[in-house]
């Protein structure tokens, strides 16, 4: 019997010299991508050949035959730079994903090293205890009282609305944790605009409710969800016998960025028993600037909030978060008992929750700590400067569009602009997709193609360009304006 | 209108000299946890003083005056040191949470620097083609056809078996994508033994069909799943007019460690017709050793397996990971279309699959790094010896237990030792939780209760020590015998 432990050791934590070599290549390497990234192209162009190159490359590591860590790590570092979408880059006017933290990564590795299984509050008391802190602190932000809120952190915001809707089902139907979806009375009823987020659909599907049950309503010209559209919707589905169970007001779409006015939902909401939840993702960065506060006037009567940290708080991927003032529906959703789990702090009656009971997931990271620290360090006005420094590089786009013959085709108080060129057939997708393509393909910025609201029937579509990172500058916003003119020009000939 | 980001660059990626000092204080601090963690307790005792404490120390962190990010570090060490189950500890012999290779903690600080986007496909090339490629080789080691199996990495295993009863359920039915668990023709049931991990039951709640579909079956007195029990209660269910929908075999129990014989369950589940899930979340370290692979013989045969890297291949929280051999369902089941995910990779042929289609999450976290830089340096013979390592340390403490007084009361061929002290009420819980909670109070190991099948309506208990980690030595086990001992000894008078 071989009981030496070296060779695993060396495989798996390797040696210490190795390990110093390790960190120094790891610290150069990410030093290195902060300072030359605004250099590069915030992407690379993607074609057949250039996959199978990847493939290609991917395949020379063969797992039967070890290579240096050193090595490794360059293959990766390579790897990243050379094949993605660069979302930290301050010319990505992308899809809520920002630069990350510097806290935020030390953070991640952190956890990564200590490994905290955060299931059992017994297990990780100090990240129980971190995660409840921040979480606490949030849903302030947001409106809901200390004492009497709660919430959870998710893989992100699907995760996030997907705990929403089993905690409105949880809520409506005691019933549903035993018997499910077919022990139901009748047949629930889910509203959304047309311009929420498709994770509710995918939720609707995944909690056996089927697709079915969202009720998709249209937007207004504006791209506001109206309380008479929903009210009306209800009216008519409860004549038909379903039982309205989840409104969703989109508190920044993904699109446009139109904020829904929640108070005016709430007020329904709450007259038809039914539950109110803000998918604040992004947009809920208002909720941290107070002059931006009354664009969600009225969000803290919603019965639960999605609002994630890796869109308007810049850590890392994934750090979603699920707020509630409903302070048992989480436990009443999730909560299974086990035998096995670590029963240790069940006798201690000032223990705190066991993560595991409030959550879809059971063991997970320690989500929760790249949030506190960058937090600690930037101090909520740290965080309302950055927000202010989007709103104002969104404020510079929209004042110099008009001269680059562009016109701002969303209303938003959020930093996302929709641009088109301003002549008749501006936004039509025949205009828009080239210019957007030509534009990514460049690698000179990234942004995307917004859907607007059909007129006469015909579809519409914008440039959309998010100033989601805080390492966007004036001259990133001239850059883009300047790239959009030549593929604007180019597209018109 | 400011425009200096200077101060937004200060609070969130920090200056250079602040960084510099940053990641040199990471990397010490880490190492230092290496060098002196085995020297020190596995766990503190939790009171309600040292909650209350724990409370204080956080609340003393206001997120209204920022600290100095090399003070805000230490804060989360000295957290994390002094207020969490050491998992990483040689002397954890605990819940399937092994100390981190260092090769992964890299990799997380990586993914969270470069912060790919891995939703589309064309986002993150690079991240989508390697989970692939590790996905691949993974489920080529449980027998898997590479050409014809596809998988996908989870947050944990909780969501891996949640993805399989729903991949289960849009398998049986097409109809519950759109019409839910109301449109099924009839009450579907799933079959896991009494043995098996309650992420199911929370899964069949979640999914919407009620915890009460989920039929729980004894275990044989070895605590194995029977086929002809699975059989008996299927013929009594279609005759009730249940359909039957899934069955799950466990390959290594949490409790015991014991494995289902999997072969003679795919026999019955293909006669029956219904998916055969194999959550061998941390059992399915058997593939990976030649030698125990007959062990799980005919898990190729599974519709679907649950696989943790985090449990079995040391990677920091959380690695799931689902495979299945039915190549289109993880898209049948998880596809929404959106027009606002990036389509630039829509024209290419040869593009990868867009990773929202295959998952529950939408953007995520880049999980298979870890496990892709751990094996490109240990290969799989490393793991191999890592995993053999584990397996002679559980032989050495079969072997050693006589002699202190215990005996093993389970029967696994995995690392997982369950000790009972050898007298006739040894396996009573009255005297097995006194010796683990204070074996766990000592803070000399930690060690978990497990719970056996009753025998005469009694319960039984037994003391669970698993070897799950890679530094765990003869030394240790020596010291985990000598507390059981000590502790028992106790207990008896």
């Amino acid at each position: 019997m071989d009981l030496n432990v070296t060779s695993a050791n060396a495989d798996l934590a390797l040696d210490a010299d190795l390990r110093l070599e390790l960190w120094q290549k790891l610290s150069t390497e990410i030093e290195r991508y902060l300072r030359l990234l605004p250099g590069d192209p915030v992407s690379q162009p993607l074609d057949a050949a250039g996959t199978a190159a990847l493939r290609a490359q991917i395949g020379t590591i063969d797992l039967d035959h070890p290579i240096a860590p050193a090595e490794a790590l360059q293959f990766a570092v390579t790897g990243l730079w050379e094949h993605q979408v660069h979302t930290p880059h301050p010319r990505y006017f992308g899809l809520f994903n920002p630069a990350p933290t510097t806290m935020g990564v030390a953070a991640d590795a952190l956890v990564a090293a200590f490994n905290p299984q955060i299931a059992a509050w017994s297990h990780s008391p100090f990240a129980a205890e971190i995660e409840a802190y921040v979480l606490r602190a949030v849903a302030a932000k947001f409106g809901y009282p200390a004492a009497s809120s709660d919430g959870v952190f998710t893989s992100g915001g699907a995760e996030a609305n997907h705990t929403a809707l089993l905690c409105a089902l949880s809520h409506a139907f005691p019933e549903f944790s035993r018997g499910g979806a077919r022990a139901l009375p009748r047949p629930p009823a889910i509203y959304v605009s047309n311009h929420s987020h498709h994770s509710i659909v995918k939720a609707a599907r995944l909690c056996g409710l089927g697709t079915g049950a969202v009720h998709v309503l249209d937007v207004d010209d504006a791209m506001h969800l109206q309380p008479a559209t929903v009210a009306a919707a209800i009216a008519r589905d409860r004549a038909a016998g379903f039982q309205p169970l989840l409104l969703v007001a989109t508190l920044g779409t993904t699109g446009t960025g139109a904020v829904d006015a929640i108070g005016p939902l709430a007020d329904l909401a709450a007259r038809e028993k039914i539950w109110l939840h803000a998918d604040a993702a992004w947009g809920g960065l208002a909720a941290l600037v107070p002059e931006l506060r009354p664009v969600i006037a009225g969000v803290e009567r919603a019965d639960s909030i999605t609002f994630d940290a890796h869109k308007s708080l810049s850590v890392p991927m994934g750090a979603g978060m699920f707020l509630t003032r409903h302070a048992d529906i989480l436990e009443r959703a999730f909560r299974v008992d086990e035998n096995y789990m670590p029963r240790d702090a069940s006798g201690l009656a000032t223990a705190g929750i066991d993560p595991f009971a409030h959550s879809m997931q059971w063991s997970r990271r320690f989500i929760g700590l790249k949030l506190f620290l960058s937090l600690a360090v930037a101090g909520w006005e740290g965080y309302a400067a950055v927000l202010r420094h989007q709103l104002a590089m969104a404020a510079l786009l929209r004042q110099a569009a008009p001269g680059a013959g562009f016109r701002i085709v969303n209303d938003t108080p959020l930093p996302l602009v929709c641009l088109a060129p301003d002549r008749p057939d501006g936004d039509t997708p025949a205009v828009i997709d080239p210019i957007v393509r030509a534009a990514v393909a460049s690698g000179q910025v990234w942004v995307s193609a917004a859907a607007l609201p059909a007129r006469d029937g015909k579809p519409r579509a914008a440039i959309r360009c998010c100033i989601t990172n805080y390492r966007t500058q004036a001259g990133d916003i001239a850059a883009l304006l300047e790239c959009l003119t030549q593929f604007s020009v180019i597209s018109d000939q």
